[in-house]
């Protein structure tokens, strides 16, 4: 399965992660080492440009590759006896040069942490497409009440704009987060047999940053083969990124409910429709975020889970960084694609919030009322009196304030003024400004960190 | 990435699960539904013939109809909508019967069971193979000493084939159960629009039990497209078994190295180089084993944390299904080969068994030493007596036997045969034998067990 | 952390997992031990008696024996020290017949099963109750209209007692695999140093026997100590039980929201406040279900991962499963205990389920409605009308039922008898009731099963 | 159980953790929320001082309030409940201020991230600690040849001292890392009761500030009960954390082997015994980090999977996030502790190394003699000779360079000396050099940072 998958994926993600693509990025590196190695004068430029003219126009089929791979227990062993074949075609002496000093977990690492970086590019780009949009909501609705809603139970109202400043603040400190992390593991692997560079006999750290420049990956200080914690972390990033997103799909899929139907994500054409039933909506790109929560936090822990590997090369524990990795880039690209979606289009029904908020009659002003009475009149009349006006206001359908103003205790300490903003939506409406603001100001900050080269 | 994954995997079980096998799987669904319901006299004979002849030879196009699923949320609609296109060609009227009061998650998850049944069926076959190889090795070695090793220091010995029969024992109960939680599994959703069948007006029973009958699948009480454990108890059950196989790999992978050398993967062509050093012999297939071990349990855990679900039909919790569940398929086919290729070709050193027990002196055998003499001398003496001979023998390179027949509070006790068995391997042997006689007895009752239709 | 973690707990389950419980049960095997020693004339009857009386008024100090116990890198060392030390100062002659021939992880392994069973047996009472009390709802409403909702939108209406079955569905079946896998992983581990069971010099199968029929547990093949799939698959089932209850919670949450109002969790003194909000009233058993669904399957997953250990005895993956399995255990209880508390006590409000579906006009009928226009009139036809009624029908507040009524070409081929059919809720309910039937059948079946010793 | 977890852990994290520590952190907060209103003048001096001094001798029963807790929903209804009764008895009024304008949540997390910062700031000691025994290490053994081993079977010799620097540089990048994460973690949590602390009518960010300088935590932007990454991210450090240490087990367990026999954990009385066999001396250090190592990805994955929690506070998704987090740091805390004893008190055996890599004949140094012979010979021709003097080698027990030596077409291109350094381990040792330096440079800049206030 292959095609099918690009159901919980993007194509931009998909088209760095496939075979072709994983192929192309071991080639280059073989290309890349030998222009490195010939640079250091480790190898004959000869032979360098050989290889390296052969790398341009070799192609490798890859059903064949997975085939001899399977036997050989590496992709790399196949690539590399078919490129020297290659090579050996136009150039005997150039053969002994492929992949020189060089050994298989290199090949395979390094491709991978190449495939990682130009996700990592193409991701943060959306990262901030998605910031910038959310950043939007908030200030467009920072004054627009809806229920705050705590155990999915009603609670005093917040705003739109502070809910989407709350998805903001998760998911720009988690993009500046990624890509601290991405950063860090996009770190060239380069070792040799056992990881030392022994065969290049003091010019292994020279190669090291050349091919390093070559590739647009970060020197490190020692190979990394058997210390894999950069991976780990930037899975561990994805996965809680994925989270992060997806708790955009939460909330809007319980906003969209019928009964709710206070927010919904953008309609198209032949979108979120049933197969059995013409009339739904269904929400997809809900779908997608949760899919992708689901998801994300298992296949990260697989990476954390493969860290006490054995010795310098461990058995079972780094072939697979690359098809993990590759479903959790796909996973984060799936849920910023469909974030994105509800940050830019996601409609907002105003008056529909401010309907369920009257329904309650004010009940869940309680708080504020009942902070106030206890100051005024002691905890235990306060109590007595809330829990009085809240259960009359849903059995009378009448306003809290309404109640309040007609007990003689309460009016015996508070203005209707009073009564009015503590049992009304402006301190709250108030309350969210400041958090808005500074949620704003964060995502400036985050943006810079993000587009950082 | 696609043929790349098949380095971890095995061709016959990758046949099943390749896109245009899903889509096959999603065609068959809907022609075996229209057969049904044209049995049950739910729709007419000749639309239902119409839908049929269409399917037998029907065609997608697995990137279009992703990309479509996309966008509508489901692979299901587009599919659906292609189907009727076809199917409205051939006859407008029978169009309006495809996927006649049946929904998308019918659909997608009846085609996923129907393969899950054909990769159980496959399956079962080579753990048959398996533990019947299993089974040999534990005969041909059940007397063949080899130390036992606890917590990866020496301990008394065992025998190779006792050692073998702890594989059997978890491999032969975990085909078992993979096979009960496999039946089980595949069991045919289908409830229309809500989970009810209500749009069949009294003939859904009548035509879920003939789909079923037409797919070799079961018939549920109810529609379980939200009761989704079945799925989990499958996915944890491939976990498992990856994880009891996962063991022999780990066990030979170690009993493999230069230091210990006592018994071995098959060699071949190819097989397990380096690509930096001529004379590796890498456990390739240790590797695969290893592989599965750690993936495993990390995707079966996301199907059981998927299982609180929303109402009549999740979001986000049961489209994955289908790529996890192949995914864990993946992983389980790969396992069983590479145990099937150590089962059947473990290359075994009894010698170097025999020598690496022998290079211990027989500290090994302290257990029973102080077990006796504590119950002959008290256990303060006993303790002092063989933490003696145990660091002489060691420091001395003598054995533990000749040691302890030099010291007069011992030869006052026990006589010179005694001590022999006593710090000898024979009543080791001895005790192997009626343990690898039950586990070969029940692994006689698995493989029936496995083997019913 | 101790006490407070009874939050997310029940007092029964808790009392089998204290630090006295464990080493209670670590001292009774080591009685069982020797009295099984003693009947199969393996040990001398005096020291045997010495043993088990010593045992019957042992005590130990968990803080003592945890401080010894991680310089040992076991708990049953310094265990057997003291008890040794204790039954050394009746008779110094029995003190070598303390934990003959056994070892540390017989002894751990053994007692973690024995408080296993005790376990499995509270909950299965609970479990009984529970599916009890879910089939009594079952019956009460299998005619109570609700709407279902697929994707959380609005799907044709089921029966409450119809997504109650569903519940029990998953419930019984997963109740019945629990009662499987545990009675499966209640076995006696018993194998010496290496797990042969070599020093009792051919008793060892006998000895087993006894010891297994003492402490009520089964008589494996061989030594589990390295074959732990049992454990992981109680842990799996464990798992699978909170995912299968854990929908419970998630439903009734949902149905609990202000908006929505159908459903409740029972109230009560204390209950669900809100040290804010005085008015809240938090789904509070909901919430104890959503913690263990999101818990246990990471849980599980550990279980699962650790069954690739090393040899005999691995290092690092057995010590473990007991914490692991007691957070399961407790994990599993808390869950029941709050299922059953909504499945008794869940407080139904049928007419705002009714006044639910009302409120959608008919739309949610859009799937039989389309069906049987498509076959009368083609399915273009179908679904103009049907995208036609169900956009007027919300936009007008106007019963799909009448505006089809309206329309001459619907009304050329129905009559108003078939429309009100069409577009009612009668085959919905109808179509509940041989599922609702299937599993209550299928309960009973699955209750005799879990009460089965 | 509780003290037998002390067992997996130490005394100083487990002291964090208590059932006392939780609660007086909860005590606190209350405390230091009355201070900081008061000192902003959101409540009366005297009210405040009347809490403060009720907390400063309050004292709880764990059981109690964990019983009225499961009631509740949450730890702190029934503490404020308690605190308040008796601040009530006191000063009636006061009691009307006791967790004034706050809620539930704010009091559980904010307590739970103040028992965070304590335990990241003892573990950071330990973290320095470890790195600087580590380096003493890397330094030691810098030139102390070992065969290097990957996938388990000898490659070309390293240096023991460049093996610990890859534990090094994996232990301090993950140390700086948790730091970073744990520092953004320990982040005031106070919001009210929807998050926007609307009750303090304007004070809500003073009060804040107030409050968490008080308690030597960070302000956050906007409330975090609903975005909850930055727990997740610690968590996930915690777990990588553990896995970069497991390694050092992993490692030292393996070389531990008696047939290896190169390095060993430090002895001690009463360490690492078995309660069968007399002469056992088993790897408990190494069996504590590969515990850890196994556990803390599934531990981590949970946090991380309940990031798309529902709305302004999620349902099951917060509550555990303290007994996860206690888990999480306490299997850290075992691990450092576990790696410190390894770090200070490994013994090395650098006979044994060499011996190790005598006992190969040069074989592994064929790489290097592969690389040049290529060069010089051709691919072709190289492989056959490099093949046929391995097998010799082993074969005839006569070392590589000797084989060489007697080869005419080797000694036409190559001088004895350049064979001697080709077939030797010189080149290894001196290429271990620049990364020891590189990694030891590295950890002192991490110290730096780890040490950060």
């Amino acid at each position: 399965m292959d095609a099918l998958n690009a159901f919980f994926s993007t194509p931009a993600i998909r088209a760095i992660w496939t075979d072709q693509a994983v192929i192309a990025a071991m080639i280059r590196f073989e290309a890349e080492l030998a222009a490195a190695q010939r640079d250091c004068g480790v190898i004959p430029a000869d032979a360098a440009d050989a290889i390296i003219d052969t790398c341009s126009s070799f192609a490798v089929d890859a059903g064949k590759l997975a085939a001899d791979a399977r036997v050989a227990g590496t992709l790399a062993i196949p690539l590399v006896k078919m490129l020297k074949a290659a090579v050996g075609k136009r150039s005997e002496g150039a053969a002994a040069y492929v992949h020189y000093g060089s050994t298989s977990q290199d090949l395979a690492d390094t491709a991978m942490v190449t495939l990682a970086r130009q996700s990592l590019d193409l991701l943060r780009t959306d990262l901030v497409r998605l910031g910038d949009a959310l950043a939007a909501q908030v200030e467009a609705h920072r004054r627009t009440p809806l229920l705050g809603r705590t155990l999915i139970q009603p609670a005093a109202p917040v705003t739109f704009g502070w809910k989407v400043a709350g998805w903001l603040d998760a998911a720009g400190r988690s993009s500046a987060a990624l890509k601290r992390a991405g950063d860090e593991a996009c770190t060239l692997q380069f070792g040799g047999a056992n990881g030392t560079l022994a065969t290049h006999y003091g010019e292994g750290q020279r190669v090291a940053r050349a091919l390093a420049d070559r590739l647009g990956l970060r020197v490190p200080a020692i190979s990394w083969q058997g210390g894999r914690d950069r991976l780990a972390r930037l899975g561990s990033e994805l996965a809680i990124l994925c989270g992060a997103l997806g708790k955009i799909g939460r909330d809007i899929s319980l906003l969209m409910q019928a009964e709710v139907a206070e927010a919904f994500e953008p309609t198209g054409e032949g979108r979120g429709g049933s197969s059995a039933m013409p009339h739904k909506r269904n929400p997809v790109s809900s779908m997608y975020l949760m899919d992708a929560a689901y998801r994300a936090p298992a296949l990260a822990s697989i990476l954390a889970g493969e860290l006490a590997s054995e010795h310098e090369r461990g058995l079972g524990t780094w072939p697979n960084s690359l098809p993990v990795l590759a479903d959790l880039f796909s996973l984060a690209a799936s849920s910023i694609a469909a974030a994105v979606d509800i940050a830019e289009g996601v409609r907002v029904d105003a008056q529909a919030m401010q309907a369920n908020i009257d329904r309650l009659y004010g009940v869940v002003y309680s708080e504020g009322i009942s902070l106030r009475l206890s100051a005024l009149l002691g905890p235990a009349q306060a109590q007595r009196i809330v829990g009085q006006v809240c259960e009359q206001a849903i059995s009378q359908r009448t306003p809290v304030a309404e109640l309040l103003k007609q007990i003689p205790e309460v009016t015996a300490v508070l203005g209707t003024e009073d009564i009015d903003i503590l049992a009304g939506p402006q301190p709250q409406i108030a309350a969210c400004q400041p958090m808005c603001s500074a949620v704003l100001y964060q995502w400036q900050e985050q943006k810079t960190l993000i587009q950082e080269d």
